[in-house]
């Protein structure tokens, strides 16, 4: 198909589309002169999840390629798999931060990290640190109770990875990036809907 | 104290500061001359929250701003407080987006939301319509698995709203702002702990 047919066909523009090639996120169609390509199912396939990725996801269109480039290499085994793959939350977390009562929460729930400040870690220690700074701090015990909750979440997520490297890998950046999007609406309508019951 | 004192007392650059004052975000000190103010220890507490909601909480000068205005102004009840109350999401869901299957998913677990189409609800759409068209489909039983457990937690916040209007505003809206950074380290913390035992 041509380019205005790729672009009827998902709904992206074509100077979208245009722009997605210049920027290495969408693969070359097969050119069919100087000025025209042809392109197939594939660039319907990678155009939607792109727009799944930048739409829902909310990355940025480098993140985005960041993440596609990962999904093209396939770790050889599932060994600290997620520790890697986990795709760049926004905003980034501060270097600088304090991460004592992160660890002393991951300590007091017995989950054993095999990289002490990760990523992950320091925006645990950033969320603290922001509750506590914005006068709005929650006690240990909910701390505690969150993570416990997130970790009967995870548990299932984690079973059902696949074991082939590459589609595990594509299990976990999107299930992190497109997962992540839907508990937090299911969150705000879970609140509203136990507010209109509960509350006067 | 005067301007630099704040700063060294919050860590935030004087030149920042400045722009908040500009910006409208922090109230102005008691002025002592043409150039000088002296600020005091709400200006400390402000700034701390304004800190939260920007570097944790994710959000814009001008989404923080509305934020800080909202909890300025306390509703009468708390009545429908929650469907008011929730600060934008970035990035914000398209208005175009097809509600049937969120609906269809609500319907199913029995919540009565008073609006049918609210911004969470859009959000739940273009959740599962992002999930689906970057070709990671989840079943409806795991939507509704998902959902299930974030009721659960939405329970015991839910109880734990204050009574008066102004601090349960409070409660809501950094409630949501500062927890979810916090639901969503933990769950990939939790990831990355059950992946280090489980996975080959």
């Amino acid at each position: 198909m041509r380019i205005s047919e790729l672009s009827e066909e998902t709904g992206v523009a074509v100077a979208t589309i245009k722009y997605y090639l210049r920027e290495g996120l969408l693969h070359e169609g097969e050119r069919t002169s100087t000025t025209q390509a042809r392109y197939d199912t594939s660039h319907v396939a990678r155009l939607r999840l792109i727009r799944a990725l930048i739409g829902v996801g909310g990355l940025s269109v480098a993140t985005a390629r960041d993440v596609l480039d990962r999904l093209a290499e396939p770790p050889e085994s599932l060994h600290e798999l997620l520790d890697t793959a986990h795709p760049p939350l926004r905003p980034q977390p501060d270097e600088e931060v304090d991460t004592t009562s992160a660890a002393e929460v991951l300590h007091e729930l017995g989950w054993e990290l095999r990289t002490a400040h990760s990523e992950p870690v320091r925006r645990l220690a950033a969320a603290l640190e922001g509750l506590d700074s914005a006068g709005f701090p929650i006690s240990r015990e909910d701390v505690l109770n969150y993570a416990r909750r997130m970790h009967q979440l995870a548990e299932a997520e984690v079973a059902g990875t696949p074991q082939d490297p590459g589609e595990a890998l594509r299990y976990v950046v999107l299930g992190t990036i497109l997962v992540e999007p839907l508990l937090l609406a299911l969150r705000r309508l879970a609140h509203i809907e136990l507010s209109g019951r509960l509350l006067p």
